[in-house]
């Protein structure tokens, strides 16, 4: 065996370019002309006839659709994963669509924002009907999962708990909840690179010319990290830039009514006020390693406590890991959505 | 220039060996046969006449009055830093004392707190007039100042603010303050720490068994320092270790109430409600490096946002540096505070 | 501007898979069934009789041609990269390929090695007639050049020096070289992890079974660069394994005679061997970042110093940054190649 | 039980101040004003006719004799260690004493080097004869031992096997050895701090003015610890600064005239030649953490192998640890070495 899977990793990738319309001036100039990568499943071709679920999957922070294709040795790309999981039977088929919705600040959270653009939107109101248009897919929301990682698994669980009529799995890896815990320790980092840069107008308008992210150093990426999300949770269309910061920028001091405005798109705070959708879910999947760097176990652990509570069926796996590296999880994952949303299981 | 100064770290010291009566029978039963190092300026026996200002150094978090004596390469103990400025006429000669209020959570905080011990009243009740009645002492507050690094810097703000009676100038290096930004990067590694050990109670059995504190790793000592403050700042009679933690052991959920009694110790919150002892200060002086790993330089700046405010007359510095390494700070603190607690000056 | 390139990353590649002969029967029983994953440029279609010269762009190690088509925030790949300089007038219309030599100890070296393979036969015997044949080439040395980054740098140069009948010009991007430098440094941790898994054949009998590089940690990884290197440069017939490693397994000590095996394919070393080929590059260029952690740099200077004596011509860039993001570099590199390799230019 | 351990950490500690007649005029200008610590067993006062063995303990780089009475919590310094073993019968009663080796550049190594001074003979002519006669010393060969960590270790093992004379027992922690692999990693750092500073002389001159040095980084850390070495291993009176670097200062190439000296140096190198001395001791004690983070865990197996197979007695051990923090090491060679020592056993 070679460490390496070298077979296709682009194999039945269909491509769909587009003009979005949802996207279209959407407040921070990020162009409406997107692609919709969609891997097709084996036999697609010989079964005409055939219709099949839909999978969703959001990529993180910093990336989009395309960089699921990425690949790297000792491991698997997305579609060699699913080809090999669905060829030994472990998964079923289904068809999986890769969204970009990457923005000038490194994304867009999958909700719609005025700061931002409508990312929920371009989503459920524009790709949902553009790939079951396209494609044979079984349209109605028993066939039609989301998932991702990170901030793409949030993106996974806030579209299942906000758009029941289009979703009934999800999977969750490694999300974004409770947000003191994963956001505050951006904070300190932010106030010195906003400071450094002269201000936030002027990181701002920085943000174009960035060529090597990585020689910036962690207080530029804390910076950027709580811009995105302030532009995500607390868009203020009387504020300069369209948003609030939830701290002081030269004290760090917590802004409360700007934080009550995070928590309202706090998973872990969310969930009580979906109780019906969560429980329609055919399947619902989150996990998460004990020393994810961004303490993300620990709002897993609050979500499990909560849907326990409130006797919503759910998976939850804690994994000896941290939160970079979890393609491997996917293995738990595509398993369990292809098959609760497969028309002859479920 | 040799890069060590080879003058005696140990000059003009004197020791004080005594059995507190404050710290008997204290809850964590911690020894109550404590020493009390003195350093005497140069001239004490010359001039039987003289009588000299005082200031009280406290030692940081899991350290101890005798450590100020510590040595390392291109740096000085306090000693003899004070001898050089002294000898310069930077600093005016003042005697120093150097109380050890370590406890077997690694630290007071120097409050009075029935899970830890009155570690404020062992100073301002026992100690000050046991210097005071053991050396020639200018007894009065004009004459009394406090400083510290860390949790001292802590200490050195809350009795200033607490016991103006006592003291009458304070200098805080890189203090412990905004506390939510201080403390809660400590809270996902305690969770893991506590879970590894089975639970607080393991814990705390196992503390007193520590051999290599360092390799236990950096979540051990998170858990540690959670602990000694949580003792220090939400003691619970009725809860079985005698304190509170301020978050949920498994989930790392904030409590809040509990997480109300800490800011009632956060001299951030706490310093409006002392503006008289503040506004009486013959000195107040405070820094912190704005690399500080612990972002402590948040704290210090909100502080001084606040005095500013509220129109306190004080010194803030901020350096560019981390949270170790600032014994190069005192050569500002100790002119600063000998001076205004200087009869002929002040 | 988007902080991302959305022109399609994998424009104009058009990959020949292929049954290598050369690798047929490879003693690491790595795959013969290879795919070449080739560049063409923009016009290729519409000027049916121009022929273009050729880039073998050669990946570092653990990695394969396939990456160089992975995308990352703020960054090209070199598909966009290479669309850009060309559409700019930056670069000169060129065709790049980018063969895998990949192996199960992660890499090959581009060397022929009796314990690995012939990867530089695979190279200039099959896939460079194989190019030439599939496409319109401009087929003469005067018109090839070679590049690459760490391995694959290292292979560039190599490639430059042993086989001047193929190859005009070089680019090496953080090349592996200096090697008592850049590889004694993975010693000790390979001793330990050699150890930890119970010997070297326990090690190699493990590595088809790896699923999570990173969590093995450094040690993991130091222990299977060294294997790797060893294979590729002090192969041994006689040696269970096929290969000898450098150092005594136990103590680290360095084997001279085989140190010397491994210093016969040292570029420093080996360059005043190939004075000729270097002489007649059309283009040598180099360069390293000054804080590269596998000290390259050092190499790079030694490199720079012996062919300035030797009255080669090359280029010599040190830049600030370390040894990973230097794809930016190619905005350098592919201008100064394409040109030199240019029929109209050189 | 307290996790520190108050009993007084300078217990029985009596300072001889002295002009050495050694190192006046030593090249460094360092000052020839010493203070030789002694540490006095328990009893020494009250049995005015018995002799103790003398235990010579030599601090690591960038240290002297004085910082061996440090504190830190959940440990103890080395007065206290020493009290509790021999008040539990663990250890034998002796002598300790602490010479101060420091120069300009951080250290010594012990030796006598034209570039630095000759503190090997500032030991042994001088310090030896001192103690000798104002304390009541056992002064045979056969009780006096010499010990340390790192540096120390080094210089522990070096006098021991240069000196048989002066000593017949000998503990070495964590001590330099296998130079190539110990040293050369801070090659590459210098190089850098060496280019930085402006080149060598201008290194130099900074070093007086050192203030903050662990905010000089890392590099410069090697450039002192290679300088250091240097001034010790390869002295060189024509050379400008009295020493030679064993590597070109821009390129990192080792100069292999100069690598010869200091293998001359290397105990691993070393021992070979002093298998008499040797054998003569009564003690022979080292040990080494398998992740030193200098790779010393290299040169210890080096050695062990080596008197192994010269069948010289001695003890090894390897511990799972790192090169820091290793005071509870002192728990196993000090019991060792003052029993070998004991005139009653041995």
């Amino acid at each position: 065996m070679s460490p390496i899977n070298r077979s296709n990793p682009h194999h039945r990738i269909v491509t769909l370019p587009h003009r979005s319309q949802v996207l279209a001036e959407n407040p921070l100039s990020d162009p409406a002309e997107r692609a919709l990568p969609v891997y097709l499943p084996p036999g697609y071709e010989d079964n005409p006839a055939r219709r099949y679920p839909v999978i969703w999957a959001l990529a993180p922070f910093t990336s989009w659709g395309e960089r699921f294709f990425n690949l790297q040795a000792w491991d698997e790309n997305i579609v060699q994963r699913m080809e090999r999981l669905v060829a030994s039977g472990a998964a079923a088929p289904a068809i999986l669509a890769f969204p970009d919705c990457f923005t000038r600040f490194g994304g867009s959270q999958y909700v719609n924002s005025p700061a931002v653009g409508r990312y929920e939107d371009y989503i459920c109101a524009e790709l949902v009907p553009l790939l079951d248009e396209r494609f044979r897919t079984l349209a109605g929301r028993e066939h039609r999962g989301v998932m991702g990682y990170s901030s793409g698994g949030y993106g996974a669980l806030m579209l299942a708990m906000r758009r029941p009529d289009l979703f009934s799995a999800a999977a969750c890896h490694s999300g974004d909840m409770l947000f003191e815990f994963c956001y505050w320790p951006d904070i300190p980092g932010a106030v010195r690179a906003l400071e450094r840069a002269g201000g936030l107008a002027a990181f701002l308008a920085e943000i174009d010319e960035i060529a090597r992210p990585r020689e910036l150093g962690r207080d530029w990426f804390s910076a950027l990290n709580i811009i995105a999300m302030s532009a995500c949770y607390s868009p203020d269309p009387a504020s300069p830039h369209g948003f609030d910061l939830p701290f002081d920028e030269h004290t760090g001091a917590i802004r409360e009514e700007v934080w009550a405005c995070w928590q309202a798109y706090d998973p872990v705070r969310v969930a009580p006020h979906h109780l019906e959708a969560l429980r329609s879910l055919r399947a619902l999947y989150f996990d998460c390693g004990s020393r994810d760097e961004h303490n993300l176990f620990l709002g897993a652990r609050c979500l499990h406590q909560a849907l326990t509570q409130h006797g919503i069926s759910h998976t939850f796996e804690e994994f000896d890991g941290g939160h970079q590296d979890i393609n491997w999880r996917y293995d738990v994952s595509l398993p369990l959505l292809t098959h609760a949303l497969n028309p002859q299981e479920g």
